[in-house]
């Protein structure tokens, strides 16, 4: 039972242990997880008995999800990669900058161990100028980017808006009959796109009555107990999702309307997100590595958070928006998708959702939109996994990291500010 | 519970319906199975009820192995893909050969349906002449290699040997104490590698006692039943299994001595199969895609059915053999180890195995020899997947297939007869 509920959920979010290790003595590889043959029974982790999710364990599980659960494939095609050009700068480990909420200053290096960052790779103008790994990923490893999922999600979404697939004024229920008796039916593909839908998800890891536990059995791919009555899959999951509040008139952040939009996605344009994620974008931005979704017991990618990828390749996903959706002379994607990402959705509405260290913010596309003087935005997820795009600096960072604390808030006190002072400097300094 | 006894054990071999459609009746894509979103309930096919297995949804499940159970990858590395040149012959269609057992002539094209296809590429003197798909497979998909994985983890172990890291006169229980009590403590590892170990394991699917059975269910990755008291792992399982007759007199095709292998491999090398597969092979064959293993509950690839791998990449490990290990004027792996295959094992020992359609064939680290006039030797799964090599006709035919019946002798008389006829025929018009 307790996998069930621990399950998938646990791929958007994790409850944060009293006092959890630092970087260093979390360390995957110093700490043995899954060595040996077999690995040692205290160095085991498992799916079904929910250990995987357990800190530090958690850190090898982030880099290893296809070894616990089943994966369907976003293939890169058969070519040869696209080189990612490098020149690596060493003044960047010490660059120096205040966290958020004020006190000492301390230095880029310091803030990736504070952060449990597993790799981060910093592009300025298209040349990689610093890459480092930890954790339990390598060059040649695949990360849980949990939430940054959504935002790959919404970048399709903006995709088929921008070409005439997808109607953002129609309702819901127009491209998914199924969910007119839904929360999610009468709100449109727009509401959808930026989270402004009124439903009722509580995404309160501490509720065991929480929706977001119910989302997560119903995504389990593991076998359900005898008695278990409610929805088997994400796609029955979302039919019962019901209304609270109404649409268009608050950010609300909520995975299943990533799921939701998941859905209208697959029958607007005949695919599953895994197939055009693959389709439209791995195979054309020269991916050096095939990307995976986890699947339900059906089959159905987790739209939601559920998308697993090679660092340099998230790094080339965002020097395609950075370039406009242009790569290599080529429009991949259309520019009017990535500016209607840049240009942000309402202010007034995300600053209902409260975030403290957000203020000024908004969300559009699932991406967050900082409107700060540069025009950065980020796709986020919640153990600090990051895709930052600065057009101003012409610097995109692609971060995986394994927080022990499943919110952002444990790690943007340390890693914006970083983001933004790596920033001036690049611009200071070319 | 029809999970846990179907299970894994499927990827070795499956019990034949009564009367199965023929290849275009059970064609998966004319068949529709899991496509929409959802896909039709008729259409579903689903891991933990074992409704992968049925035939005709058999067909593909075979091309989507990851998408139904946890799997572990096989990198190829990431750099560029090595080409396989490329001249196509219009002539190799309408070849037409004698099936075994005598009858009518029937012609290359012909026999492709007849074994159930899924993709076949012939390679001669080092260049593509012939590539088809069927089924549920892409030249971009993985299709399970089930027992051919066999021969991949002899060949690991001949390389190792080879070097010297393993001694093929040392007890099994020498690399692996934990086996010390079981039937294979006091087994050479030649004798594993040759599958002359004199062990209880039958392959018997229509006894729901037999030993596969529990070699299955010990690697199901799914939880156990609440009762269940068997072993919960591939080495678990390993360490129950019981001698039936003496080591070193006869030829025995058994799974449990390959992942025995995998198992002395892993303690030798320090590295598991699917890691010394990609370290050794997959990142230096020039492949175009990773391949991986279905892994256990504790994360053990199954050495003796669960490699899954591209059609093209197949072709290469075979093109890689041809030339005795040679690739791009690099000695890839050693000659002495593919010189071992080559020459095969004992005949006598064979022999007392009684395959009526394999007289005077051969079984060598793993691999099949066919001591005929071309020296061809191959790897074989029982759904009609083939490795073939015939080094005088400097072929190579990759095969992928999906057959209802679980046991080459239902392919090998529309099958064997085409490879030989195929290469006398390219001999004779090259």
């Amino acid at each position: 039972m307790r996998s069930l509920l621990l399950s998938l959920a646990l791929l958007t979010a994790l409850p944060a242990p009293a006092a959890p290790p630092d970087a260093e003595a979390s360390d995957p590889a110093r700490l043995g997880w899954m060595k040996g043959a077999p690995p040692p029974a205290e160095r085991t982790i498992r799916f079904a008995d929910g250990s995987y999710a357990d800190f530090p364990a958690w850190r090898w599980s982030v880099s290893h999800f296809r070894e616990l659960m089943p994966t369907v494939q976003v293939s890169r095609g058969l070519g040869a990669p696209r080189a990612l050009p490098r020149t690596e700068r060493r003044d960047i480990d010490g660059l120096r900058f205040t966290p958020l909420g004020g006190g000492e200053p301390i230095t880029w290096a310091q803030s990736l161990a504070l952060n449990y960052t597993d790799g981060i790779v910093v592009l300025h103008r298209g040349r990689i100028v610093y890459e480092r790994y930890a954790g339990a990923l390598t060059e040649e490893g695949q990360h849980g980017l949990m939430s940054v999922t959504k935002s790959f999600t919404g970048l399709l979404g903006a995709v088929l808006v921008a070409e005439g697939t997808l109607d953002p004024a129609r309702r819901v229920d127009h491209y998914v009959p199924e969910l007119a008796s839904s929360a999610f039916g009468d709100a449109t593909v727009r509401q959808l796109l930026d989270m402004t839908t009124g439903i009722r998800f509580s995404e309160d890891y501490a509720d065991p009555k929480a929706d977001v536990w119910q989302h997560a059995q119903a995504g389990n791919p593991l076998p359900k107990p005898a008695d278990y009555q409610g929805p088997r899959s994400y796609f029955e999951f979302l039919r019962t999702v019901q209304a609270q509040g109404r649409h268009g008139e608050a950010f609300g952040y909520k995975t299943a309307n990533s799921d939701a939009l998941g859905w209208v996605i697959a029958r607007a344009s005949g695919q599953s997100v895994a197939e055009l994620l693959s389709q439209r974008l791995w195979r054309r931005i020269g991916a050096e590595q095939d990307a995976y979704f986890t699947v339900d017991s059906i089959g159905t990618p987790f739209a939601g958070g559920g998308l697993n990828a090679g660092l340099r390749d998230l790094a080339r996903m965002g020097e395609l928006l950075r370039n406009g959706g242009r790569l290599g002379g080529q429009q991949i994607i259309p520019r009017a998708a990535v500016d209607d990402i840049r240009r942000g959705g309402s202010k007034a509405d995300f600053e209902k959702a409260g975030y403290a260290l957000l203020r000024g913010w908004s969300y559009r596309n699932m991406w967050w939109v900082t409107h700060n003087e540069h025009g950065a935005y980020m796709a986020r997820g919640v153990h600090g996994q990051a895709l930052y795009i600065d057009p101003k600096a012409e610097m995109v960072i692609a971060r995986l990291a394994s927080h022990p604390t499943a919110g952002n808030a444990a790690n943007d006190p340390t890693s914006l500010p970083a983001y933004h002072a790596l920033a001036r400097h690049l611009m200071a300094r070319p």
